[in-house]
This record gives C-alpha cells, structure tokens and sequence, in this order.
C-alpha cells in the first residue's frame, strides 16, 4: 500500500531541512543578539483556549479532537494563546520586560490546494509587561534585524504605523473613537480593494460621517507631520497619540533602522488585538505580500484572569521567508558540514582508517568515510560529493612510517602529516580557511 | 477564565527550554559529527500509515482526527512510519549508504498522569540502505558518543546482542526458528519478571521443547563465547549468524566502544520488527529502566510497496536522558547567553548606549540593557541577574572623551575603552575567556 504525505504538509529531506536550519538559526541568532529568550509550548491546547480568543467562529480553522476523557483540544494554529497562558502562570514571578521569542510549528485546517499549506513555522518574537516607545522600537529593530542578517535589508521596506494617531486624526474627520473598529478593517483592506470597491464598502457605513473621497484624500496626503499635526491638535488623547509615536520613531534612529522604516497611514492591522503602533514588512519587489506584521496590544492576559500585562510583537512565518528569497534569487546554497572525509588506499587499511575518523569525531569534527571498499578515486569521488573539505587518505606511507596525504579538496594542496598530528593541523587549516 | 495547561504535556519556560537546547544541540553535533543529515516530517500523517505497520490496535495510542474532507489523521506517535514513507518516495534517488538523523516532537494518547508525558522529543538515527555489521557498529558508537559528549559514558552500558544468534542457540535447545517470536518477547520481559512469573509464562509455551528451568540455565551462562559457539554448530544460518556479529564486535574496538559495550543474551528487543543485532542502553545506577534501544531491521519500506531498503537505528527519548541526569546530580548549569550589557550613568546617555548596543548586536554579540532608566548600581543588579559577561557603562568618560568603561563581570575587572575600539575590545576578551 502507497501512502502519501498529508495533503498542505512538508517533508524535509536534508536539503529542505538545510535551508529550514539556516532559517532557524538566522531567527535564534537575532533574538539572542538582542537578549531575547527562547521558550516553548504544547503542540496542542485545550480548545477553549482559542475559542477564548477569537470565538467559536475559529473551530473550523483548527485540527481538533478529543481524548478518551473527552477534553476537547486543538492543534495550535498560533503562539500568542500559549504565550498568554504561560505568561499568566507565572505574572507576578518573571522580572520585565519579558523579552521571549520562539519558532513554533502550528497547523491550520486549510483546505488542501496547492501552495496553501497547513502546517508551517512562525518566528514570534514579544516584549511583554512594559508600555514603553522603547519596546516598540526595539521589536521592529528586531525584525530589521533578521532581514539585515540574512542579506535582504534592501529588499524590504517597514511600514510603521500607529492606531491612536490614527484614531485621532480620524475623529477630526468625523469618526468618533467608539466607531473606529471597523474603520481599521476597512482601511487596512485599503491597498488590496479597487478605489471603487473601497468606496463603496466605505460609504456603506460611514457615509454620513465621512465620505469615501474625502477619507481618499486624507489616506493619500497624511504623511507623519500631517497625522502628527492632526492629532496634536485632537485633544489630551491625541496628544498622547503624538507624543508616543514621535517617542517611538526617535528610537528607531537609536536602533538604526529608522532609514529602513517609513509612515505608512494605511497600515493599522486588521485585528482588534492592537492597541498601539503597528508595523508590517513588506518586500520592496511588486506584487508581493506583506511578509510580517505585529504590534502593540493592551492586555495579553486579560481574557485569562491574568494581571494585565502590556506588550508588543510579530509572528513571521517561515513561508513568506521562502518564498521571498526564492523570488530574488538569493536562496543559499547550503552543503553538508563535513570537515573529514577518510580514505583507504588498501582495504587492509580500512580498520585504522576508522580509528582516525573516531579521533577525529571524538574532537568535534564532522567526519565522514565510504562504506564499500572501493578505489581510491571513487573514494574521492564521495567526499567530493559530499562537499568535504579535507580527505584523509591512508596508504603506503601509513604502513611505511604512520604517515597519512591530508588532501585540501578547496585548494587542491596536499601533504604527508604524522597520523599523530593529523588532528592538529586538520584543526590549524580550519581555522585559517 | 483560568485554562490550564493540557495534561501531560510540557511547557518550556526560558530555563527549561535551555536545557531542550543544550540536549538538543548534543543530538545534532554528535550526528554531525558522524556524517548524518538532518531531516523533518509532518506533525500528523494519515492515519493508515500507523495501522499499516502496527494494527487497529494502535488506534487507541494515538491522537486522530478528521479533516473537513474526513480524511483520517493522527499526530505521529514515532518516527519510522515517516522515515519509511519518506525514503520509499525517493528510494532509487539517495545515494547509499543513507545516513540520517531527526529530533521530531511526537504525541502519545497515555491516561493523564502525574510523570507520564503525552508529548516529547525524541532523537532518531538510521542507517539505511546497507546490510553491513559497519553500520551496526556505527549506529551503537553513535548512541556511546553521544553519552560521551554529556559527560555519562561511565554512568551507562550498551548491551548488545543479536537475535539471529539467539535464535540459532534457541534451536540448539529445542525452539525452532519459526516458533522464536512469542520466545523473543518473553525473554525480552525475564529481567523484569520474577523467576516463578517467567518460568509459569515460558512453560505454557515450550515446556513440552524446552523447559524454563534449562532456559534459565542458559541465559544465566550464554557469555559470548559460548553463544558464538552453539550458533556455529546450528548450521549455515548460524554459522552466518555468529560471523556477522563476530563482525560487529569487532567494528565496536575499531570505534573505540567495545569496552562500553557487554554482550547480553537476553537483550532481544520485544519489536517482531527486529532481525538482526540489537541494543539497549542502560544506566549503571540501579532502578533505572533502559534508555533507549535499537537494532536491525530487514526491510523498512516493504510495507508500503517500496523497494528493499535494510536498515538500522534507534531512538532515544528526551525524557529518559533528562531523568538520567537529574538522578545522577548532573544538570547542566547554563544561564542566558548574555555577553554585553550596557549600562548609562547618566540619563541623558541612555540614546547613546542605545547605539552602542546595536553596534554591538550587528557584530553577532548577545546584548542587552535596562529598559528603566534606574541609578548605576541597581543596573549592575540586571546584569549580574542576567549572567552578562561584560557591562559596558557610559558616564563622565564618554562625555568627556568618548570613552566607555568595560568591566569583566567574572574577573571583577574594569578599564576605560575608546568607544570606537569597543567591539576589538570585547571581540578579544571573550576569544581569551
């Protein structure tokens, strides 16, 4: 019987997973960088978690089931419930900021087409329990950082943004605070409706308020001094809208990423989660998706009787991440990390040269060897192919004088080296390549 | 509302999911070391694919589910369902031998329990594609090395057998090959059994071809010596049979593992799964269960209509290891990767340490600072909390002359830098600590 792998599901045969490494690695090294701290959930939850949530509307989006206890459960389709409840726990233990990251899998009960996948990995990264411009900056730093260490800073533009000041300008305008909700859907759908299909959609609620032309023209002049200006002038709130988002753009310079962000009025997140200043990453080329979004958001416990804990973050999912560095062209090439590959000019060798590539092993090389017993040139052939970057070859002047030929495959340099020495000067050339 | 964190399964809080990392950077180092890549699988498979190799049986082990479409699912209980899907699917493709390693995260449907785990990791290593008493030998020193890499290679014991000779002894007593497997398992539970309970469970087997007692008598005085010698007096196969791991014992020396190893006769493995040589991995110290095992097997893809592929491996929990090491007084220490925090003596210079720390962060260091602008000492207070290995502090110095004082948090030292020679600074102290 032929059983094939899930429909929306990955494998990862070791070239795929190369690539998911070095994704990885790029994720961990950046959040390290900036005193970030890993940290891990279940792979699934109690259903209510999310529910809680997002409502029962989120059931058909999930992988649920029951146990013989008939708990109900989900599949995580994201962190930040995780997050909450760990967080939760332990509220009034963590010392803050918590600074925390991790790169989950999670599954979404898509249906199965091609390219739509249902199970992917997120890099969510959370500066929780202080409401400080600092921490919103730090978090799109943070962000910059990951796609300047990957090489793709120039590919990528940050849209900042944020929801009071925006609000405020809006309440100029005509729509009050309470009603700004929907407006933020509307608007953050803005980019991807025909000017025609917006405006209607617009005008269907706030017509009376404001019309779709005049709201057009405010989303295509507002840059950040005339929303800054509007909102300075829109009482004690909007002030504080201004004062805060002018905190945060100040620290972006800080950070040095201010030159890789720009004001962007039309970017608020279409989730009623944020609270503060949004950002989104979008690749620079056409046609393509907003790669990552995230933000500030009030209370990420509340909804679990936890103490209130304020916070700011980002999910960013391997997928887009792939998907980017495929279109440009710029997918690494990534080899097998072999250091040593053993050779055996003479099958009665074969014994010792096991017994270098266990030294070698023991002191932390990759090392690797052929399994049949075959001629040296097919032996060099599999190291080649394995991308070695030194062979080990065993013959006469190891039966004559414990002598082995260090083969530098790079540089196509050889030499006879003591067998004694050979992990030495194995170590010197890595070091010096 | 309050939700719990679902039974039997863990969170990994910062600290926790430091030790995962270091357990699970030990898995791969060593695998890398060996020549093994890296690869991943799904989360969940269809369904078919466990009842496929185990039975309806399994059914009530495993967490399932449907999708919309009711196509029949369950989050993967191990590894080598996947593992021989995915080498079935590109069988004529992999160069032989194939060597590869996973560490997936997998679910089991246990009755919740205090210590008993509905989740965990576990480390996978195959060799495949090749019937050789090599790779037998290589996958137990790959298990050794990995003992030896955490520092426990003294507190454990590799017991090696082969069931193929067992099986050619068994004949010698009376037991028929074709009759070894319902034999095999209850050998395989003697250590666990009382002598009453296993000789009343053997003679309602085999009393009639052998009995429990001259069982008994043989499995208390097989040493090596003696099954190697009942093996090559039963024929062709056994003579086969004690060539083979005459074979692999003497590939364990050229590994330098032979003494890490004993031979044990009743180390067969329970798995029908199993056909050739098998080993388990025990702690010295009393009480403790095996730690893992693993073994030969004939042909891993048959079962899903692939071509022959042999293969040998096994699997090793994370929570045995974890559990080995807590009992033995041996948990790694490890703090956050901290090297640099940053510290303002002043206010007005907090900017400016902001800066230097992104400086510093885009030269790969581990940096962090204090998000409240607090007095000196109690920024000191952070990063020793922190395990920071440097702080840098920005006072009159730096107004001054723009120079920062480093201070090596272990040595107690201090010494005033010219800020633009920072990184060289601390690039060279970490290279020497």
């Amino acid at each position: 019987m032929k059983i094939q792998s899930p429909p929306g599901m990955r494998d990862f045969y070791p070239e795929d997973m190369r690539l998911q490494n070095w994704l990885f690695d790029a994720w961990r090294r950046v959040s390290l960088a900036f005193g970030f701290s890993e940290y891990e959930g279940p792979i699934f939850e109690y259903l209510d978690l999310y529910t809680l949530k997002s409502g029962e509307g989120i059931v058909s989006e999930l992988f649920t089931f029951q146990d013989r206890g008939e708990r109900n459960f989900a599949i995580r389709p994201e962190m930040t419930p995780t997050l909450a409840r760990m967080v939760a726990a332990r509220a009034n233990a963590l010392p803050r900021p918590i600074k925390w990251f991790s790169i989950p899998r999670m599954c979404r009960a898509e249906k199965p087409q091609r390219g739509r996948l249902r199970e992917f990995y997120q890099w969510n990264a959370d500066i929780l329990g202080i409401d400080d411009p600092l921490a919103d900056a730090e978090i799109m730093a943070l962000a910059a950082a990951f796609f300047r260490d990957i090489g793709l800073i120039d590919d990528v533009v940050i849209r900042v943004n944020s929801r009071p000041l925006v609000s405020a300008a809006l309440d100029k305008l005509g729509v009050p605070p309470e009603e700004n909700e929907r407006a933020f859907q509307l608007i953050d759908r803005h980019d991807r409706l025909t000017p025609e299909a917006f405006g209607e959609m617009w005008d269907e609620v706030y017509k009376d308020r404001l019309s779709s032309h005049k709201l057009a023209g405010f989303l295509a002049n507002a840059d950040l001094a005339a929303c800054l200006e509007m909102s300075e002038n829109a009482g004690t709130e909007g002030q504080a809208a201004a004062e805060s988002f002018k905190a945060v753009w100040a620290r972006l310079a800080d950070f040095g990423v201010q030159d890789n962000c720009e004001f962007h009025v039309n970017t608020v997140r279409g989730l009623a989660y944020y609270t503060g200043a949004v950002f989104e990453v979008h690749a620079r080329k056409e046609g393509l998706r907003a790669l990552m979004g995230g933000g500030r958001y009030d209370n990420l416990t509340g909804m679990l009787d936890g103490p209130a804990v304020p916070g700011v973050g980002f999910g960013l999912g391997d997928a887009p991440v792939l998907e980017l560095i495929r279109e440009l062209g710029k997918t690494p090439e990534l080899a097998d990390e072999l250091d040593v590959f053993v050779i055996d000019a003479d099958r009665e060798l074969f014994s010792q040269a096991l017994k270098i590539a266990d030294d070698l092993r023991r002191a932390g090389l990759n090392v690797d060897y052929s399994y049949k017993r075959v001629g040296v040139g097919k032996q060099f052939k599999q190291a080649a192919a394995r991308g070695a970057k030194f062979t080990v070859i065993l013959g006469a002047e190891f039966t004559g004088n414990q002598e082995v030929v260090v083969k530098n495959m790079t540089a196509g340099t050889q030499e006879a080296v003591a067998a004694g020495g050979l992990l030495e000067h194995i170590a010197a050339s890595l070091k010096n390549s």
